[in-house]
């Protein structure tokens, strides 16, 4: 069993590289208080599985709110995620303002995160991706269904955010605040939303609950797909027999447990 | 060729793990006689093999009916199975009761496994999982066929158990005996059945064609959906071709030989 | 760059295995010649080949005509092919007799290969395999068709074999010389035949095109799924384009060298 | 963070073979100037990249136009993307003739990439591929269509060439410069054209973009048959949307950094 401590030794690629990045954490978010250390970790770890599990590529991003300072929230500079170190973390406040980013530069999409913390106090957590098997749906009028237990939360609902219905003509990328603010209207209270022309946006209250949900996410989507594809009638999840089984708030505990050891090997 | 000997060792995460593996085995199951050691091996590759496969992720399991006391049957502790040494191995009785657990607690839906194991005396190894191609099936009305001779124990017919016919309102999970109960009333004499909204059950006479047969239900599940795709008149292995092939019990001995190999790596 | 002789000791598990191998091929097959050598080494890299690519998994085989003796042909033990070395390849003559087995069990099914050595002798490679993407059209009346100009040979024809019209009620396995004939039959002057409910065989000039045959005739047969499903008019590779194609006979040889190298690691 | 001569060294096979190769190269092009070493580095890295990811098999190719002499670009000799080292590139005249060659043999079809290159004075980087995605819409009259912004430049067509309808029958090849200079006509001043019975050409203003736009030209062609075989409606990115998007002309630069790190390792 590898400590959490010898976790982010091995995930970084260096010992100097992490005392650095401890550094800059605690220079940036000396309020934390101890969790902080934890959060860092578990962000990493969150940016490698999501890689490794072919949720992300070299784009996309998760965050996670600050532990003691719910007005502001932690999340990678602009690299691909699968080489995010603890010294790649920084702290932006609402407004998508990178607390003490010196060198560093921000993902463009921040706003995706800062605009959905600012309205749901119930998120602590969001993945920004876009996943091949989710583009389908985002550009179809074919909803995604809750096909078993493990993705439950589809059952909730996953609306499509088609930017140009909210903002006309743009580049599709949620570049500032007024696009977030449109995204987070149209996820309202569910746990994701798909993107038009584009790909998805996943939230959560913990790290090991938004990288579960987007992992299963994808699982869901191939077996919809392909459950459609065989013709008959498909009997999904039922919305209460989805909201029994969300009564377990780490439903992906185990699965997490897993994922950290092997993005640590 | 590594013997069983080196092959526990290298499946365990170190020597002394292993070391008190046994002997918690031991303690636990003193009258299972000269067979108990290969039995445990067995199911520890097996948790392996169905990992490296794609079968199970983090989550199902797989168990084996103790070797001289049919009313026992042995189990990981609740983990991942890819992680699965000797050590994580328990014994149970057939009300799902751990016999020695002390610390380690137990699969919630160990109740799949005690209630086939009362009434399939047939039966000598169960495994649970959730396998992204299975789920479709799972939740269609289009019925799962055999497409080859090597998932020839397809064509015996693979009936889908709906726990909301049987229970009610659930949170999808066999949860206790009733749910176990039902579950193997739906299964009946049949070698595998799915489960509407969450996975699949599958059972044999031996940890090595019980492992196969979920290996080679994945297969012939993607093969099918392919063929109907296809749009064309589909010819399926008819019963007596299949009841003709399954006279081998060994058929996935040669397969089960290298898979032992590879996760031995 | 490897030296064919490198490569075949990186093939073998140990230099033990493979001295004693060929001491066993030269004690076989005294009359072969220099090429023999070659021919032991391309044949266990074709093993490999095949599953590395995905096109065996513990089950199938592959075969090649004797050097020197057009009357015999080399084919592993009855082993997980991955697995293969020189020490298992076995010498056989046209009625599947193995030469010299001592102690080394001959697969069921190598009347496959006698059989169609006996009629076709243009054919000096021959592959039997179970890959996942072929048994749907193996169980389908759409029949396969060329892709592109990687599989231009599909655009020959490729007959599905059906054992029950051919021998009625079968376990569906080619275990005897009368099932290698029907078989044989089927494929007539074919490159490939599939098999319904079982699986295809696939001949060629020499063991590198055999492979690369079995390996593109997988890629060609999911692409072809692929294209069926888009809903529009398709249009194949036609007979006198794939001719010209097929002039050259080496088209597979910058793949081999490729796949050699990858095993040989 | 390797540096760019860290990287080419981790490529070569061999520091001697490496050394041969500059050598090569500085005889064949001492006009080239200072940024040469970096193009042939980009285009080892090219190699590799289009291997890793699936993009490329043992087959096809990428090429790049000369730094400082437009009438020149740099291809490999005739051999597997993912060995291609630095000694392994040559340079080409827009005739398709090798300025010293040497023993190295070249690929037949350079033609593809010297006709775009006369024609096209914006492309600097052309890839040839075989991948199985793009197959079934190259055999199609089902058009591609951007699905996401990641693939924005499909939005600006891509054309399918039929050899025999610009050349009459032919083996499928482009073997000389009238059928390079047919594809070039075909593809015009689009991103990429499909090539019918064969594979795709994906052209770009640099290596990094020629190779983004081939690995998501694959994703994209995935996407697409996956919401078409949903049955819904699908809403496509419009050509203005991607307009504004490919204004970003180092769209692919986050993604190059990372898999150029991963051919590195």
């Amino acid at each position: 069993m590898t400590t959490r401590r010898q976790f982010i030794v091995a995930c970084s690629s260096g010992a100097v590289a992490m005392a650095h990045s401890l550094s800059a954490v605690a220079q940036g978010g000396a309020a934390r208080g101890g969790a902080a250390d934890t959060l860092v970790e578990d962000l990493v770890a969150g940016n490698r599985i999501l890689a490794m599990e072919g949720v992300l590529d070299a784009m996309g991003h998760i965050s996670v709110r600050h532990g003691t300072r719910p007005d502001r929230f932690l999340l990678a500079r602009s690299m691909a995620p699968e080489l995010v170190t603890a010294a790649d973390i920084l702290e932006y406040d609402l407004d998508g303002n990178a607390i003490d980013a010196r060198d560093r530069t921000s993902y463009l999409e921040r706003f995706i995160h800062s605009e959905i913390y600012r309205v749901r106090s119930d998120v602590r957590a969001v993945v920004h991706c876009h996943t091949a098997s989710l583009i389908p749906f985002a550009d179809s009028d074919v909803p995604l269904r809750a096909m078993y237990h493990m993705a439950a939360f589809v059952a909730e609902g996953v609306p499509v955010f088609d930017i140009r219905k909210a903002a006309g003509l743009t580049d599709l990328l949620v570049r500032d605040a007024a696009l977030g603010k449109a995204l987070a209207k149209s996820l309202g209270q569910k746990p994701a939303a798909l993107m038009r022309g584009h790909g998805a946006v996943v939230v959560a209250a913990s790290i090991p609950n938004v990288v579960g949900r987007s992992i299963y996410l994808d699982v869901n989507a191939k077996a919809q797909a392909q459950a459609i594809a065989l013709g008959g009638k498909i009997t999904y999840v039922e919305a209460d027999e989805a909201k029994l089984r969300m009564s377990d708030t780490n439903e992906y505990s185990r699965a997490w447990d897993l994922w950290k050891r092997k993005v640590a090997r």
